[in-house]
Formats: structure tokens, sequence, C-alpha cells
């Protein structure tokens, strides 16, 4: 057990607690604790109120058991709405923004018993423009996006487990950069209502934990779903080793972490084959750019046509981008992924689930960007579930990690492998 | 040329203004009077600011041309976001409700020129507790629902046409009821950001119209979508004759009706044959029945975690509902949609489009009920495009539709199939 409960994964507090050895309260206390030590150096929230934290602890203190993570803090991407807290989706026209109703998913884990310990930083409307969060491993570095305070706050023990969201790599780079899982489900897997859209067809609510058991709970006490069963799994499953056809972008340890992991599953005694798809599959990518552009252009419609000048210029050309493609490029764009999609859908069929990078390489230097999401963009697209764990090293000492990629709707598959593997690479 | 401004058509209107021989202020001003005289019986209005929407034909008239809808009122579903008007979804939890953005279809829709008259009534939170609409053609009758005061409101000309959503039968069972066009889309083509979300797998936004070219128009603009060329359509689609394993709950004159059609339609060159499917297609009814509540649990949470008391006790009891439906209930409910969906994909393989009840019947009487969308909610939860046409009548005087289905993504022929369908029936 570790020591200090701010340390604790989700479960195990959840455990403790449901035990009558912890409070929430103190839990709560350990995490804004933590906050108060490092968030100034780390940047990771956007808004907590200690005082309220505290409050909705001593309610579930005073209470009886309510679900799955009774008691257990949970941090929100500021993109997510909350009634009593403000959201403002890191935007300046949105500053103090008070929703008048709690996301579907922030209202279904509070059922379950979670205290919102806070709003997590989020890049510019889940776009690209960067939050101030800075990389919790190094200060210099960043933590990624556009879950960047989510990843950070999980990774620096402020929160056990917080949501993300990901339309093109948000919540797997992030969890990679900053050494922890990141669980991105089936598309719609975890209901939307209370999100604010970028590209309806892309964005996806995901979890990140310090284990995947952790990002697994949260995404199933959001979404009803039953906790796979990790600890009895006794499974080999078949991996497809899957280069994409971006490996030339990716930095050497990335590409000997890819080879170990392999070598190293195949030693446990699963099944490690190369997986090829056509090479049409690379129009997924440009696909992925160009759903996002179009249909954010109407999604951040209002917000461009009446508040041009608050908006990154980042952010501005993205939408003129969308604006002046049409719909014609855009239709054609979801042709590619059904055909891709279907792709896939074989490629799936001699393999349970893929082994393939989670980013290109450590989280870059500085805090201009939030990274490269070209190892993401395409799963995002075709709605397919994704699980990174923290896995080695890379040049400067920053975490790498490996992601596993499953069938549509193949989460408990994919959630069982990569705890699986997360076991066998930490022998 | 119809006689009185706000009996003529978006399209004609926007011609007409276009060419400099109307102003958008008459324009609007004839719709608001036609407002002033009726809507005291009708109600199909939840708000409406007649000097704010004089102000923003006003200034159409002022500035440059903007698009396609430059100076033509439009009326909006009060479950879609305005941030000049209040939204309040017909529930007292949301009155005087005023959003901070216009969603993603208003906002464009004001970019192609149109003003924004008003809001029009929808149940409650788009699901079954009625709105106090009345239906124009008899007053003691429902207009149907959920977008009970856009089909209203178009149908008694106060404005020529109003965005709707859909996710049992709420845009196409209200289009019939009133005798107008109803239009929903292929599932996801109009953006949905800014819509409150009742169950994001199914919600789709629609339009009304009086005529085909008018719904079709106001989808466009909202979309970026080409307009069919309507014109110069001279195709002879083949038609599927549907009737679907409901057929017994038709009345006598919906059944004569269809027969009468396809006779006309065969009469006209195209070919008609009966469209038949496998018998385990009825599954699809009970699973957009799980899917609605189940999702409908998730997005409304908040509001009955908070704010029971002010639910209706249909809604309460639809709540009640998805959350004592299991989330493996949800998921087998998910996988006759993939197996059904596939089995109308091959249907469409012999026919263009099908011809299908929009609705059992007429307009039931009273207001206590929006009627029964047994012949939408297979549709809308296979997301394929749909068009009624008013056609005939019932047993009491009102109006009858029938309703054309495409294959996904079909919305353009079908369309222009309807409409050619119209002009036929209309000879």
């Amino acid at each position: 057990m570790a020591s200090l409960p701010n340390q604790m994964s989700a479960l195990q507090a959840a455990r403790e607690i449901a035990a009558g050895r912890l409070t929430s309260e103190a839990l709560v206390r350990g995490c804004l604790a933590r906050i108060a030590e490092r968030d100034a150096a780390v940047q990771a929230w956007a808004f907590v109120d200690p005082e309220a934290a505290i409050e909705q602890a001593r309610a579930c203190d005073r209470g009886p058991r309510r679900g799955l993570l009774h008691g257990v803090p949970v941090g929100v991407k500021d993109v997510i709405d909350t009634a009593d807290q403000p959201t403002a989706y890191n935007s300046p026209i949105y500053a103090g923004h008070r929703p008048r109703a709690d996301a579907a998913c922030v209202a279904a884990v509070r059922r379950a018993g979670a205290v919102i310990l806070g709003k997590t930083e989020t890049t510019e409307f889940a776009n690209n423009h960067p939050a101030r969060t800075r990389n919790p491993h190094n200060l210099s570095h960043t933590p990624g996006g556009s879950s960047s305070g989510s990843a950070a706050a999980v990774a620096d023990h402020m929160v056990p487990v917080a949501f993300g969201t990901q339309t093109g790599g948000s919540t797997i780079r992030p969890a990679a950069f900053c050494g922890i899982v990141g669980y991105k489900p089936t598309f719609n897997l975890i209901n939307r209502a209370g999100l604010k859209i970028v590209a309806e067809s892309l964005d996806t609510i995901g979890t990140h934990g310090r284990s995947v058991e952790d990002a697994a709970l949260l995404a199933c006490a959001a979404s009803g779903r039953t906790m796979p069963d990790f600890a009895r799994y006794k499974g080999t499953p078949r991996v497809g080793l899957y280069r994409t056809p971006h490996w030339d972008k990716t930095d050497e340890a990335t590409r000997t972490l890819l080879a170990s992991v392999a070598e190293r599953l195949r030693a446990a005694g699963w099944a490690v084959v190369d997986a090829d798809l056509p090479p049409q599959a690379v129009a997924i990518y440009d696909a992925n750019t160009t759903i996002m552009q179009y249909e954010e252009a109407f999604s951040l419609g209002y917000e461009y046509d009446h508040h041009r000048e608050r908006l990154s210029e980042d952010l501005r050309t993205r939408i003129e981008r969308g604006r002046a493609t049409t719909r014609e490029h855009y239709e054609r764009a979801i042709d590619v992924v059904l055909e891709v999609g279907g792709m896939f859908h074989d490629a799936f069929r001699s393999v349970d689930v893929l082994l393939t990078p989670s980013a290109p390489g450590e989280a870059p230097f500085g805090l201009t960007t939030t990274g490269n999401a070209l190892f993401n963009r395409n799963w995002t697209t075709l709605g397919l579930p994704c699980v990174t764990i923290p896995c080695g090293q890379g040049q400067k000492g920053l975490p790498l990690g490996v992601q596993f990629v499953g069938p549509y709707r193949g989460d408990t598959a994919v959630l069982l492998a990569a705890d699986a593997a997360r076991k066998i690479l930490s022998r």
C-alpha cells in the first residue's frame, strides 16, 4: 500500500474507504496538499476550490456508499461541463462561465460517489494552442495536449484519475509524455452530453490513471460498463506489431522500445507478428485533418464570428481552413474512413490487438507545442479503443509509452491485454 | 407568386430579396403579423422578440448579400442554443436560460444571412411530455412532437422554414400531422454542437418547410451541402413499398393512401415493387427504445439528480427505465442496429428509395399525446435519410403524409425522389 493517500491508486483508495480504513476527507486533503506543494510549478489545474472539495468528501464520509468511486477524487478536463465549478475551455471568451448542468460523465461519476476535485487545464478548446501546464517529469517540457492538466495532475499524484478527451491524440499522447496510462475508448462509449464539441465525429472522452485498472475504473463508472476481470486474466493475446506508415517519424528510442516490447511479450508466450496494412490506409491521416477542420469550423462558428480576436491565431487559421474546405472534400474524407475502417476490421481477424507507438518519442522541449498526434489521429478517426502504458525512457530521460489498439468495441480485450503486458514488462 | 410575404417559400423569398423586389423587413413583418394574428391559438412559439427580429432583418437589408438565406426568417426549435434568445428546452429547470453561444446550425444559417425569428415550442427536452402547441388545421388536435412548434409555425405560414430534431419521430411525424414537408437527414449531416443532447447515437437535426426544396435549402445552408438540382431532375427512381412490420397499426386512410401513391408513381413510369425485409428487422424498434432510454439516463443525469421534481412524470419514468437497463442490454441493442443496418443496406441494392407511412394516421385528437413514432424510430436508429411529403387527408380531414427513405448518405437521392413524387401526386 502506498504510504501517502495521494499516491494510492483509485481502486486501492476506493477499497480503503469502503473498508473504513481511510476517509475521503483524508484522501482529498492529501491530494490538495500535493496540489498546494506542486501546482505553482506544474500548473495542471484550471480551477480547484479546496473547501468545496473537502465538503464533497465529508458528504461521502457521512453518507452511505454510493458506488465504484465512493470518496475518490476525480479531475475533469475543462472542456467538460460542471455545474458547481467554472468551465472555460481555456478561452478568454468563456472566462468565469458556469454551465447550468454537469456533463453526463460528471453526473455519472458523482452518482458513483466521486469527488470532483477540480478542473484540469486544457489547450484552447481542446485544440493546439497550448495550456500553461508543464511536464511534471521535467518542467521545461510539454506534458502533451490537449488533456495537458489531466495527464500532468495524475502523473504528479495530485489526483488518482481524470477525464480527458481525444479528437486527434489528446488523451493518449499526454499520457505517454507524462508516464501514465491513457485510455481512449471506442467512439461514443462515454456519453458526451455536456462536452464542448470540437468535431463531433471524432471527439471521444477518455481517462487517465496510473494503472490500466484505474483508467478502466473511471471509464466503467462513467459508462455503466462492467470492470474487466484484470486479476483473473490469463490470456496470451495475438499481437500485431503495427509500425504505421509513419515509422520514419519515430525516434530511435521508440523504435528500440517497440522491438524490445515485442520480444518480451513473445518471451512470455504471446504471439507477436508484423501487421501490415494496404498502403491506401495512409489516407486516414489526411481524413482526420479534413474532418476535424471542417467540423470545428461549424462547432466553433459562433466563437469565430463574434469573438475572432479572442481566439488564438492557430485556431483562427484552423477554422478558416475548415471554412475553405468544401463539403464534397469532407464527404470524401468520410468515404476514406469507411474504407480504411474495413481494412482494419479485416486486420483484426488474425490478431487480437495491435501494438504501436503512442507518440513519435518523448515529450518535446518547451511549451510552444504539445507534440505530434501522428500516432493517434488514425485511431481516433476509426473510433478504435486505445490504451497507452508507460514503458521505458527516451534519450532525455522522459517517459515513453507503447500503445495497444483493439477492434471496434473491443475495449475489454484491449484493456486486459494492456494490463497483462504492463505486468510482463515490469518484471 | 404568393400574395403575402409570409406565404412565400423560403426559396422564393430569398430570390425576391436578392432581386430587390422584397425587403427582409417586409417579410419578417409579414411573419410577425401572422404570429400576432394566430399564435394565441396555435401557440407554436416559445420566444419571439419582434423588435429584435426586425432589427436583424434591417441589418440584412442594409448589408451585402451573405448567402443562400439572406433575409429569410428561420424558426429554431427550443432545444437548439441561441446566444441572443433564451433556450429553455420546455423545462422549468431552464426557464430564462441564455446560452453563451449559438448552436453550430444557428451560427451557420446566420452566416448564410438568415434572420432567427424566434424559438419554437418543443416537448420537454424533446421527449414525450407535450408542448402547449396545437395543430393549426384543427386546434383540438396535436401537431405531433417533439418539434411541435416548428411544424405548426411552418404549416401556419408564420415562418417559411424551421429547424427540428428527431430522436424517435420528432421531425417527420409533426410534419406529416401538420401537412408540411419534414426532412430528417442522414445521421450527423447537420452539426449538433449546441444541441441539448437527448440520445447522442440518435439525435438528428432536421428541417421543416412547405416544399421539399425549402426543407433542403435550410439543411444545405446549415451543413454546406450543395442544393440538389430539383428543377432539372428527370429521374424515375426504383421505389420499394415497405409496409414495415407494423402495417396493422396504420389506419385505413393511410393504407389506402400508400396503395394509391404507389399506383400513381407507377403510372408516371416509376418502378414500384414490394420491399420485404427479414422478420428479424423488427428488432430495430426495441433497440431504439433501449438506446434512447439508456443514453438519456446519462444525458439528463444532472437534471434527474438535482431537479427531479421539476421533470414530468413521463420523463422521470423514462430516465428510471434507462437507469434500470444494463449496459449489456444496451450494447446488445447496438448489435441489433448493426445487424439490421446490414439488412437495409442490402435492400437498397435493388431500390433507390423506400416508400412507407410517415405515421399510423392523421394527428390524434387532444393534446395529451403527440402521437406514435412507430414509423420513424427505425429510420432514426439506422441513421437513414427520410423525407415526408403531405399527401391526402385522414377521416377527420387532417393531413396525411407519405415518407421516402434513402440509403445511408443518400440524402440527395431521397430529396429528389420526394420532390418529384410530390409533383406527380399534385397533378
